[in-house]
């Protein structure tokens, strides 16, 4: 454990409401089970600010004094998600309102409006103030804007926002005529006369125009965005730590490219239970590659996460807490952080677990948090000088595609669903992979999936053009490039210039689901046959091009479902509809072109991460098993697990929830 | 196909939308498959009047000659579904209200309140406009009013409808005294001491007064009503072409007697699935006898429906639609029109599915349209020398039937289920039937049934004093006439003047349903024992009468289920509970007389349609698989199909979804 | 049958909306059938005041004298429930209030807010001229306060109740700092700046605080307290009869002690299901302790009840109206009065099963309220002169113990359906049993059991720490004693001072429930091993005590789960975990000391009620089959059923919802 350098076991800690000797107390704690972070602030606006203008910060120096003294790192937090009550009773236009018109009040939090001019002024302040006062400390390693953007609601239906909105658009496609013709606002009279005449996607008769819809989410997704840059700017010029905010992108639904473009590092909260740890996996592996520094997970449940998961609990669960964590630094990240330190005596949260009860004893997370803390102080050397090794593969994902099928389409796609179950094909395989935005560098992939990608607009066009006249192959589909950047579908084909490039043509195109329907399978050559799922859609091949898959029955039977066209020194494969699971993971691995860990194997459940030292060459592997079955594992060469020091048989057993950081 | 009559092929078309170049391309197409007529203009207000007053036609003229000289007939409609932004924007008042007092905003389509005085004089203005203009087409064969009247709301709160609900009961009741004795408003204290004071039924601690709720309804129906008779006056006034709207029952729940009292005929938009062709029967069933004109169905999916049904589509269903067209001509109709012509590529029905994609290009429609084309030409002559037999069995269908259900009664009867089970009775063992309204005549058939049917006002009941006393049957229950005409039982006994008129009572009355009761079963003379659902009544003849059912146990055991009484001529059946299903199909049949086509019979599911000449003759048969699985046909003598030409054998195999029209 | 005395067989009647001559017959039916008491005029304000200050009473008198004449006792009601259409046309400020911020109207009944000044003012008025008016009839033998206080809202959100919540809160809390303080404002910045700025508990961006919302349930239960005590003074003033109101406790989550605490007896409404007859037991046993006089059943079915409850109706199960009428004389009840006693002919509850059709014949009720008039005439005496054999064993029930669970806590206990399995316990197992508030004095219980009781307080600590230094068992939990009276956690411990006094200590505390984890079992002893459920819960013993169950798995394995304490002469029982039923029952058992009957046993679901005259002797025992299987009685000794008059033999098989009232 090195002073103020991570690998970081943390902590959120609210000093503010409990006593000085408490507080003593709660360190002193921390500090011997082995937590070296806390995060700090995020909610104490009431105690920085009792009454407008009037500041208290002493107690807050205390603390971080203490924590410093400590040896305990810090990340400090401006207090913006939990306006004071004198701020929304003396400025009430700051409340955020719901999409019936009432406004939100005071009494839980996050309860106002990004927009508003008033409460982006009192967040300046005292974001300005805490970065004057705080960025000093040697301890403070790092800032966190805010508390989960979106969290409690994600769109805003107030005055404000109206007024932006409109604005935005204005900005966005500069005349009405445009907007109208982009928007084909034709269907249903909808043609707009003015900007101003624009509503805020709210008390419909009917579902809203999807272009609508489409453009309030980017906008809301923007105006969080824009409310945490303000911020961020006021710390980077008082500081050099760097920032971040908390996400949570099952819940916030908002655009983490555009929210994080200008912070140096992304963190996320993550509540998932026991049996789903995959997820995890998932999740770890779009953070990795998004920023240049390790990510951060900075809230996960220590012992159970009151009433947001059901409770099927890490407590119950023996081992599964070490492998969750574990997960996280073995997959590049470099902070777990619990929420919370200690219970809360009062309060929505009471019930939410923690590393310590209310009263002050630890809870039965403290056994996992010792012995992690153990294992990574004797791997400490072998973990920062190692990383990730780079995979081949990457799928792309995109907030624009989600907000698509989440309002719009009809398609029977639950984008989140739909991407994961994608995603796994390779991970039960241990295929190697990032999962990347769309605006990532790809020239250093071999293979690039864009499923259930509606929006391929110009730039993404661009870019993948050059990766596949470069060697590249990029698979297209399901579901990818039926819309413009407006969402609206195409006019003259249904991928419009996608067809054009790749001289491709979609002559068919229909939904497959529905019950008292006879299913529709294909012949995927070299692979079998397998049911078509969700959407079919036949694809002619206009120039070169080979066919991979075939319709056998239904109504487009002998029509393609599946085709490859070369193109420069790659190619490009079109999916027309979505395959069996199991024929989907049979050509994925076809597709990678052998990319898996050669050093070990093990049954399914079990992850295997190579790590590379600064010159790419594999040192290490750490295995998990996050199925939580156990299983076995075969290495090429006996091995020395690190985490014990004892070298390891070349056949072994592993216990559920095991975790092995083993060297060559 | 003669140039502008029926047999009509259509689709609903929106040249507003797409460029000049498109619309010819399309208008080409469209001949090319078969389409004989094109549904137009009823979103296309902003087009017509892109600002207050400034009227932009050319388009349209253009459109219309278009079709003219291709031989197309047009629908013409007036757009008021969808008011253009400037008409809501600067007259707010025009828009509809919810239940929670929010006006609906523009973005959608049919935001608007049909009570506003300021939108009648808007929807007077354009359609006058609209009928000068295009009312000298030959191609203009008939117009459709707005588009589907109650479709996204049938209810509104707004200021105008509260006004003239008030003025609406002053004139149905005159004194607030009489509405407070015939509600009985005096339960729970809710005497009304003016008209002025009576509420919308919004916004109750407990739920309304189910007189007051009824009255709502009736109103909120007859405002649609009355909003679409202004438009049809001025319509009727300018050109002897027929006039219609497109109704939609399930969604509606508007009293269609009503609303198309003045109107020509009866169109109707159905999207069931390939898998319930069934329920197309039953709609057509009451559809025909209804006008003195053939009926149309005017909307229909040609693939699939977009998000608005499970898309079990008729692609992936063999033949199917080709089944569902032929079930239109086959049962009285003389027009199947699709939505739509082409797929939207922008707004909010992007997904629905279409006769030609978005691009341009056929969907997978293209071939039972061409088919059934060439058979509509083949069959024509057979098709408009003759008509459906006269059945001898009706089947009462009411809206205020429907209201009493949905709302106020707590008898566990949905009512559209109810009346369909019922129905299906029929149609299952081939047995002819009508479904009429209340006001229909019936002394053309031989036994009129009335179930579920809480309402028999003293009109009604003097109709069918008459019927009876003239020699028909007439089967009242289960679960009728126990309702005045303002929606309260009657004081004096259960079934008021009923009793007294055919002598006989109700003397217990219980509910069935529930669980944890034994099943009550009665003894059905001729029939057998069948369990007994829903509601028990136990009836009592005062004068002549015959006992065709007792009950067997529970707390009415020995106590009669079902009674008849001779009257006249005829006969009144009552109905005292709701029987199973077996065993009310066995006594229908027996109802029913031998009514059934001798000419053939076939396996369910398969619909014998028996075709006669101008003096009642019999002259074919039009036979159509709607179960979707097949099955046998036996006809008397040998027949010529001819949809093919070809003489075919007395015992057939059909394939799924096979239709034959056979000649003798 | 005494005049004017119980027990009584009544009945609701509304002469208000019925013409004399049917008055007079129905009547005259009454006290053909054995009804000896009316409950009167609870929803006839339109009636006794038809305009502002208009009053017309004779009506009314002329009622009441022909009841009395025909000796028919008379429950008088204030008609507060269903406010005039002028009183809230002419002072809408008397509307409640929703949750959204708009008023409810006219139409229904019970729309008024408990808070309003001004109709405080109107219903001291008519409650004034109502007492002075009929207070000196023989008949009217008691007073009901307006009509089941919280059933169609429990809460209110008007100005009046905001304004008097915020009154509220200062009288208890002094300051905001001290509110502040006891709340633990400070999680999430929530700390209020004044009183003025505590807003009602609604439009929150996340749920609201929990110590908020407690405190506002509290206050709207006062509130209706307080609105029925202005009522009952005035009543008290001037009549000696006595005051009640009807409660229906499943809907109106009010806290009865205090709603009844100056009321003279308790009366409940209750439309429980054949199928669930035992729930009547639970509801009699904790309305016996509670007040000095008899309940009554102010409301039960007659038949089945509306939509209120699935009608699975009393029709249909031959005997279960007159076992649910025996049950509530049997256990200490002295009124069934049925709902209603005429169907209503108009309003909302048409439906609703009564003892007279609304045609004025009998339904199928008639027979078993005959029987049972006979069978009271018969016992009269021997029931007037006995009570039910006091208890042993007493379980606690608890308001604000159902509002932490109904709102803050997510242990996912429902707490009525905790409670009563609890009870169940006893119930199936013949162990007589009280269930009482926590005012209720407990020195002449053996036992007491406090299970699910989150908040106990110091006065109940008081109560029991004397009980249990006197020679009591007093068993705590599952899941009691751990938050204070401001429903927030106790800081230093679980369970607060509880741990203190009997020097146990709270280690360990997690949720069990969640799939995906395995179960975790308890070796009880001398009971057996029994899985834990719900949440588990570690206890150390600091002082004396005894281990009564050890976990065996899991992550407490070999920590203790059940302790006993000897204190003074008597013991504390920490129940740590709710256990499964079976071994639950083996242990209530073994902890009741073998208090049950020795008269008789009888099978499963037959309740046996010891009845003991004024010295405590045993006399005789009401035998009821409340499960509607029927089954085996034996008696000690052969003894005599004064229901029939005949000596019944010692071993009986008994018909489903058989009644015994057998005397030695």
């Amino acid at each position: 454990m090195i002073k103020f350098k991570p690998p970081y076991i943390g902590a959120a800690f609210y000093p503010e409401v409990w006593d000085k000797s408490e507080i003593e107390e709660d360190i002193k704690r921390m500090k011997g089970i082995g937590i070296n972070m806390v995060r700090i602030a995020e909610f104490a606006w009431a105690y920085m600010e009792p009454a407008e203008g009037k500041y208290e910060l002493g107690w807050l120096h205390e603390v971080i004094k203490l924590l410093e003294k400590n040896e305990i790192a810090v990340t400090m937090c401006t207090p913006t998600a939990t306006p004071p009550e004198w701020l929304t009773s003396g400025y009430p236009e700051v409340l955020a309102v719901k999409e019936d018109g009432t406004a939100y009040q005071h009494g839980t939090r996050r309860h106002y409006c990004p927009a508003s001019p008033r409460y982006r002024e009192f967040s300046k302040k005292i974001t300005s103030l805490l970065v004057k006062e705080f960025s000093g400390y040697e301890a403070v390693v790092a800032w966190q804007l805010d508390n989960e953007f979106g969290c409690e609601f994600n769109t805003c239906w107030c005055p404000a926002c109206l007024a932006a909105f409109r604005k935005y658009l204005q900005k966005k496609y500069k005349t009405i005529e445009n907007l109208n013709t982009l928007w084909g606002t034709g269907i249903w009279s909808q043609n707009y006369s003015g900007f101003k005449h624009i509503p805020l996607p709210s008390r419909g008769a009917a579902s809203h125009h999807p272009s609508l819809y489409f453009n309030y989410k980017e906008f809301m997704s923007n105006s969080f965005a824009e409310f945490a840059r303000i911020q961020e700017k006021l710390i980077h010029k008082g500081t050099s730590a760097p920032v971040t905010t908390n996400g949570m992108p099952c819940f916030h639904r908002l655009d983490y490219q555009e929210l994080f473009r200008t912070l140096d590092f992304i963190s996320c909260d993550f509540y998932m239970q026991p049996g789903e740890l995959w997820t995890y996996i998932y999740e770890f592996d779009w953070m990795r590659p998004f920023k240049r520094r390790p990510f951060w997970m900075m809230e996960t449940a220590a012992t159970w996460a009151g009433g947001l998961v059901p409770s099927s609990s890490y407590v119950l669960n023996k081992g599964a807490l070490r492998a969750k964590m574990w997960l996280t630094y073995a997959l590049g990240g470099e902070t777990v952080a619990f929420w919370h330190w200690r219970a809360h005596w009062s309060g929505q949260e009471m019930e939410h677990g923690s590393v310590t009860y209310s009263w002050g004893e630890p809870t039965l997370a403290e056994k996992s948090v010792r012995q992690v803390r153990e294992e990574l102080d004797r791997s400490f050397e072998l973990l920062s000088s190692t990383s990730v090794k780079k995979p081949k593969s990457a799928i792309h994902l995109s907030y624009p595609a989600m907000w698509v099928f989440d309002f719009g389409a009809r398609s029977q796609v639950k984008y989140d669903t739909a991407l994961q179950q994608f995603y796994k094909a390779f991970l039960e395989q241990s295929i190697p992979r990032d999962v990347i935005y769309t605006e990532a560098p790809v020239k250093d992939y071999s293979v690039v999936y864009s499923p259930f990608l509606p929006i391929i607009d110009e730039e993404l066009l661009k870019k993948m053009k050059d990766f596949v006249l470069n060697g590249g192959t990029w698979v297209i589909g399901p579901l990818s490039g039926f819309r413009t950047a407006d969402n609206t579908a195409h006019k003259d084909s249904d991928m419009g210039i996608i067809e054009d490039l790749f001289k491709i043509h979609v002559r068919h195109k229909f939904p497959l689901a529905g019950s008292g329907t006879a299913p529709v399978y294909m012949e995927w050559s070299g692979i079998g046959k397998t049911k078509c799922e969700n959407f079919a859609v036949s694809l002619e091949i206009k120039g070169h091009g080979k066919v991979l898959a075939v319709y056998k029955n239904g109504p487009v039977a002998g029509l393609n479902a599946i085709v490859e066209v070369p193109f420069g020194k790659g190619k490009a494969v079109f999916l027309g509809t979505v395959p069996g699971y199991k024929e989907l993971k049979a050509w994925i691995k076809k597709c990678s072109g052998g990319d898996i860990c050669r050093a070990a194997a093990a049954s399914e459940g079990i992850l295997i991460t190579e790590r590379v030292n600064k010159d790419g060459t594999s040192v290490a592997l750490v295995i998990i098993d996050h199925g939580g079955k156990g299983g076995k594992l075969e290495t090429k060469k006996a091995m020395t697990n690190i985490l014990t020091g004892k070298k390891v048989k070349k056949l072994l057993k592993l216990a559920p929830y095991e975790v092995l950081f083993l060297k060559y």
